[in-house]
């Protein structure tokens, strides 16, 4: 039912260059979604949304994702504070992937553990190290 | 045999703070991975890695995808000269996504359509524009 939310576009050249949003959600029927800072460029977040949770981002303008861990909608920041303004929308070429410019509101963060992105962890030398 | 790679961390503790790379590979074998240009902070494209590609990555300090559409190990770049220099490789909380900050080689683009970038096309009123 909520596949209905949005157009399916099978047709290559409309789905790359047409004016329609027709996600191509995947067999769990979910696209990626990437959050970035939209002022700092910096990625916060890779999260995943089925067609209800895209809907009701575009209805909110914030960020309502599809949690894979407990299988529901999870408009972020709900209990943590952490909302997600969206500023702008984006999709990529062949539709499974949006991306997200974003306002971090409440502390500004956007992860878990407590860091201001998820990827606060970078390879050096074959070894993680934490450079946030 | 490729999963052996890398190694499998289920301590959430281990998996979140500490510097072993060990990626949490989906069903299908794959993490997925955000291309970032490294000098101007643009997202470039969505990729997904399997456990080969992810190594080989590391290996040349080129990005090496797992195409899913034609279920190979890609080399980006190898036919179309758009090498992506890897100058950091990141990943998140719970290893499931990993972040390259790169540079694109050869006409500076990422994206099959033509574009520098596959997050050509922005939602305005419901509709989508091309706003490279």
């Amino acid at each position: 039912m909520t596949q209905a939310l949005f157009p399916t576009i099978t047709d290559k050249g409309a789905l790359e260059r047409g004016d329609a949003l027709a996600p191509r959600f995947d067999a769990n029927g979910l696209v990626a979604a990437i959050a970035q800072h939209a002022e700092t460029g910096e990625i916060l977040m890779l999260g995943y949304m089925n067609a209800e949770s895209l809907a009701r981002t575009l209805e909110i303008g914030e960020a309502v994702y599809f949690s894979r861990s407990r299988n529901e909608i999870w408009h972020k920041g709900a209990t943590s504070g952490q909302i997600q303004t969206v500023l702008e929308l984006r999709v990529d070429c062949d539709q499974d992937c949006v991306l997200l410019k974003v306002l971090p509101q409440g502390d500004g963060g956007a992860c878990h553990v407590g860091f201001r992105s998820c990827f606060y962890r970078v390879m050096v030398d074959g070894k993680l190290v934490e450079r946030p």
